[in-house]
């Protein structure tokens, strides 16, 4: 059993998003993003079986898919296959919280 | 691809706890709770391979574990095992994701 508290593990940097292992396991990997605003998490995918959840904590931007983006403010979750093109943009800074099962 | 607000899903009421089940797939199943103040999922656990993820999305009040309580704010998770004795009691009106995987 592991506690986190999420905003301390968000990590804003200038350079280029910060990025937070908080848990691996067999089951699930969980990961603490932190964007400035205008910084994001490009489009991409994996060819693997699986999926990613994202959650936003905090601020309010865009979650990326393949032809669109989605409107993203805390409390959102965006779930995608791995192997769909996902990615987040952020327009004010952001917390996000990303869960991948089976962990890759 | 599935995009969930979460504030819209967390449902309160006054005979028991809200839950809400936002997805399920072979990878993980994810779900909404909305606790009233004073309201709690008790300690419990399933004897199954995997574990559980419990953010707080708003509100406070306690995770709760074998021989403890702990603390559980806006930002904070929890993971356990699925195996391992867990729950949530609320202090404030919560609203609470839970992410299993593999999914129960």
């Amino acid at each position: 059993m592991k506690k986190a508290s999420l905003f301390d593990e968000c990590l804003f940097m200038d350079a280029g998003f910060g990025k937070v292992l908080i848990h691996d396991s067999p089951y699930m990997k969980v990961l603490s993003f932190g964007f400035k605003a205008g910084q994001s998490l490009p489009l991409h995918a994996h060819d693997l079986e699986g999926q990613v959840s994202i959650v936003v904590l905090s601020g309010q931007g865009e979650f990326l898919a393949k032809d669109s983006t989605i409107p993203a403010k805390a409390g959102d979750l965006l779930i995608a296959d791995i192997a769909e093109p996902h990615g987040v943009r952020a327009i004010s800074d952001m917390c996000v919280l990303v869960t991948i099962a089976p962990p890759i």
